[in-house]
């Protein structure tokens, strides 16, 4: 049973055998009230959380609260890879158009193509509805610039206006700290000084 | 209810809002099953697993396997702080006697006193049991002094042997690392070297 449930907590990112098992004593002995809420709370939302029709984002109704507003400018979509980072966009900018959640980004080797990413629903509403800008944030990473690429042609397909994230030095830090590949990409994109 | 679940996985230890918010997305878009397993294992367990009647170990029966078993040494006792103390203790060792677990140790800031770590059931066990020796393998912190100085004292209270695990410079490690006190400690109880 134990054993069990130390197994069981192993499905949590980050978590090995070692943490599992420090996990699995501590709510034993120490919160039996919040290991009931947890597997609650689990059951609940497994059960009940879907996907937003629209955004693939996670949603409750058939629309996310995002999609359903009458308030957000729907000529803008910002397609990221994750719920978290369309949450990290949503509270650190302005930013007052719609999203657009891959859930995961294009990996041939990992079996994720276009298809696993829903760009057939995205197409379909870069086609239909009145978007005239996509706003591509997904990771700079190989595969996140890869995902990028295939995103911008595909809105370029229907017309719409693809752009990206800047990238560069980032505020408040020490150009002695910042990578060598970020700081060649700034020293070559650099801009007018503006002062 | 995607808040509920990142706020219930949050009474995990070492499990903070970025970790927690990491492992609800990831239970959600990637391994469902996996979380309905751990819903159920949670659950379960929480309503099974209760502590041994002689030794407080976690046990879903009265007695646990080590304590029910007929091939363990009955005059060794070896009191450990948490059952995950146990574990290594079982696993490194050929010790095969019987077990007590605290659960805790003595910190009267944290109300925790001899009653919360059970030595009312040790001391009837020491007094009623054919225990000649009780090896005491608590912590070496502060606290687990605290609890093993105790622990001494209450075994002589009952004739029976207190004994503490060896202190000293780690096999395999070297001096220029090892910390201050355990060097000035170990140099303190150097023994013959026998060589």
């Amino acid at each position: 049973m134990l054993d069990q449930l130390i197994d069981a907590l192993r499905c949590l990112p980050g978590v090995g055998q070692k943490s599992a098992q420090r996990m699995a004593y501590h709510l034993l002995e120490r919160n039996r009230e919040g290991g009931l809420r947890l597997s609650g709370a689990l059951a609940e939302a497994i059960e009940r959380i879907g996907h937003c029709e629209l955004c693939r984002d996670f949603s409750e109704e058939k629309l996310c609260v995002t999609c359903a507003s009458s308030s957000r400018e729907r000529h803008l979509l910002c397609a990221v890879e994750s719920p978290a980072d369309r949450l990290v966009i949503e509270q650190a900018t302005g930013y007052r158009g719609l999203y657009f959640v891959l859930q995961g980004r294009l990996s041939p080797l990992d079996g994720i193509g276009p298809r696993e990413l829903g760009l057939d629903l995205l197409a379909t509403r870069l086609a239909q509805d009145e978007i005239r800008e996509l706003i591509i944030a997904t990771n700079p990473t190989v595969e996140g610039e890869a995902t990028a690429h295939y995103l911008a042609q595909l809105a370029r397909q229907f017309q719409v206006q693809p752009s990206r994230l800047a990238h560069g030095v980032p505020l408040g830090g020490e150009l002695e700290y910042v990578d060598r590949g970020t700081l060649a990409h700034a020293f070559g994109s650099r801009t007018d000084a503006g002062l």
